[in-house]
């Protein structure tokens, strides 16, 4: 009776497997997969820009197994477990390449004022006052919550406390290129800029060959570190073969210091001490020479353009369209949310799509292809990461993100990199996969407390408010 | 028995009366009223920019009957309905001062193209082979729709059928001044401009005293009308006491051409008809000089800042600085959603603070307050509707917005108006009131079928993708 039992089960499951992909397949080939999605429109962002309709996505210990139409992806792979994602876009995790995450805590502390008096009335005493390593942690797992929410699967980061932010963030199974700050005045966890690269030195180490954490020195800029300064951290950087992140011409005044004090323009400095190579990134470029955008190009230096910081704080516009015609690797990034007011990279690919075409005249400048490109492949060409990351290809790292399309914002549509550029928004993100994890599915958080860490944050902000009456 | 029971019931109210607002008050001179809201913070947007913590409204005959402290509005108003918006923030409902609706149904039916290529080769001929009035209605729906989601009380309109336009907005509770297009060439509903001036006497007369509908004339702009038909148009209004809207410098090519054939900048040459006064309405205003900022300011023109669309087609900056220094009413707008590409106010506000700061080299332009006075009382100002909308004070009608400030994208928040500009999104609207009907509820909409009219925009597409492959 018992056998008898078992052997209907078989037959209904052998007769279902061939019907639906709920059960996996009837080819005796099939390769066991951890995950299948099915259904999905999928946007590869590869060479070709191929986009499959009715696709089909096999994800085996944490990589991309399998990406092609639904019929033969589930023809040929047996899944623990399907998500049918018919009606929806699958598109590769968004790759936010400069930001401060714990500074979502001063989200609005101020705004609107000259660059120098946010900074000294608000910014460095606010951090002064509250910056520790509780801070930095409930900070970056605010910062996690709302680019997992937002679909942001990779970040680049530059802050204090930076083992403590990576130790969160590998918590959150989020991606991150993580750099801890070297700057030459007295902060937080360092009081010297020999401190922060001693730090810097057991944090790499601890930390490399971690599958989500790529662990980086985060120099803060040439305007705030001398040269031996720069010149040791780029040697410990070609030691131990880390990245380096650094802030490169974000405003006029520094290009025009650098150049004062040097004779040389912010990026041909850099270049003339050795600094740059294919392992840098540098945040903003906003004030950059076709000269200093050739050395980008020569030395393979990624480049993380961040339009919404950039106006806001009314420090220019990046010359973005020259960079790509070079091909030099650019990617998009949020800043801190100090300055943004938030980590939504939807706003940034938008705004980059549409700030260029007015700068340029041409409304042809950076079409939503392009510009969807920099969130993603491009992003991780910036981050150098583009191996692993960045684009829906079997053999990488399966961080993906699976959008709502019917929203009223987005219905109708005509052309899919359009709607993605110019009508989805962050509150479109449905799931979010990284590393072959799914940390959040139908809009719930799985690696994080959402309420607890709201909770939290409003906590810090009555403490900032104080400390700054203070 | 039944009298005891009356008694009884009576009993329990009083006592409850004192304890909670649910039931009303027990100060027997309280007014009675249709809807109270209670509890949250309430940004006025009056002279004083007044934000009442803990605040409560009362609406009456579609009206704000009593606006201030949760204890005295509640003891002083005896509710038929309660609506608990403790934790929320309750703004004016927002103003969007330029739009086509219907072409929410031309949402990235192309982009990234020369003005010219994307409108003689993708919007002219998909709207002569679609635009017919239940393509009109049916694109309206869906544009109020995602208004009516994004916190959008009132619309200013131009496009075609617009009585149909007036229609469906009437039934959908939203709030409309509602301009007939009028241009020379032929189109959808009118041949010639006789035709279409004489559609828009009978439009004008048959909606004219409406809660809701401010019919008005819509002359297409100076480059595509004749002097006399815009003189024409003009005395119409000046007749019936209409509004009229008006596409104006929208380009720097119009500007040109209208200098080379006029003699005259285009607000000059506007102004030497006689065309502009206290009720023009006059939208983008990109290409203006100091002097037509000053015409408008002496004519009483409202003028219609549409940041996103004027970026995305390259067309320029509005001098909106120049223009708030001169007191002439800016309000935002998020024009057709074909060169936008949605309807989507919060966007506009972010972008229009941001982008004015850039442009002027200065962090404190346009601060978050201003911005967000742009989208409200300041909107409302330029459609000539400020003592009826756009500010939370008694006496004005109930347009109002509930909205969540706990998203994770919020949080924390230290100003209102900083949270409302840099991090608040259309998501964020919870609750939407308009003439004191609720027409969206806990993101639930209430006057529209949100199903139905994603299903009809969908099969419209369909249609346009193949009439334009003929």
């Amino acid at each position: 009776m018992h056998k008898l039992r078992v052997l209907f089960v078989f037959v209904v499951l052998f007769a279902l497997s061939s019907q639906t992909f709920a059960i996996g397949t009837s080819n005796r080939f099939a390769v066991d997969v951890d995950l299948l999605l099915v259904g999905a429109t999928i946007v590869k962002m590869n060479a070709e820009r191929e986009v499959i309709e009715n696709g089909a996505i096999a994800i085996r210990d944490g990589k991309l197994y399998m990406v092609g139409t639904r019929n033969i992806v589930t023809r040929n792979s047996r899944a623990k477990r399907v998500i049918d994602a018919t009606g929806k876009v699958i598109i590769p995790g968004l790759v936010n390449t400069h930001t401060h995450v714990p500074m979502v805590l001063f989200r609005g502390i101020s705004d609107d004022l000259d660059l120098n008096d946010w900074l000294t009335k608000f910014i460095f005493p606010a951090e002064a006052k509250n910056v520790n390593e509780q801070f930095v942690r409930a900070g970056t797992r605010l910062g996690l919550a709302e680019m997992i929410r937002g679909g942001t699967t990779t970040y680049c980061d530059m802050y204090y406390f930076e083992d403590a932010i990576a130790d969160e963030t590998k918590k959150a199974g989020v991606r991150g290129v993580l750099g801890e700050t070297i700057i030459k005045f007295p902060v937080s966890d360092n009081k010297t800029p020999e401190a922060a690269i001693a730090y810097t030195e057991r944090f790499i180490k601890k930390w490399q060959g971690d599958p989500l954490i790529t662990p980086a020195a985060a120099p803060h800029a040439p305007y705030t570190l001398e040269t031996e300064t720069l010149r040791a951290i780029k040697a410990q950087s070609d030691r131990l073969k880390s990245h380096v992140v650094i802030h490169v011409a974000e405003t006029k005044k520094e290009r025009d210091d650098i150049n004062k004090q040097y004779g040389k323009t912010p990026v041909e400095y850099l270049d003339s001490i050795g600094f740059l190579n294919e392992r840098t990134i540098a945040a903003h470029s906003v004030w950059l020479t076709s000269n200093e955008i050739d050395i980008y190009k020569r030395r393979g230096v990624g480049s993380a353009h961040c339009p919404t910081s950039n106006m806001k704080l009314a420090s220019g516009v990046a010359p973005v369209p020259e960079m790509l015609v070079k091909d030099v690797a650019v990617g998009l990034g949020t800043d801190g949310a100090a300055s943004n007011n938030d980590l939504n990279m939807w706003e940034e690919i938008d705004l980059a799509a549409k700030l260029h075409k007015l700068t340029t005249n041409d409304p042809k400048t950076l079409p939503a292809e392009q510009a969807f490109a920099m969130a993603t492949i491009g992003g991780a060409r910036a981050l150098h990461l583009d191996d692993r990351i960045g684009s829906i290809e079997a053999g990488k790292q399966a961080d993906l993100v699976i959008l709502d399309m019917d929203g009223l914002h987005q219905t109708p549509w005509f052309n899919v990199y359009s709607s993605l550029v110019y009508a989805t928004k962050a509150s479109d993100v449905r799931t979010v996969i990284i590393n072959g994890r799914i940390v959040m599915q139908d809009r719930r958080l799985l690696t994080l407390n959402e309420s607890a860490i709201k909770l939290e944050a409003r906590r810090y902000r009555d403490s900032i408010v104080k400390s700054l009456n203070q």
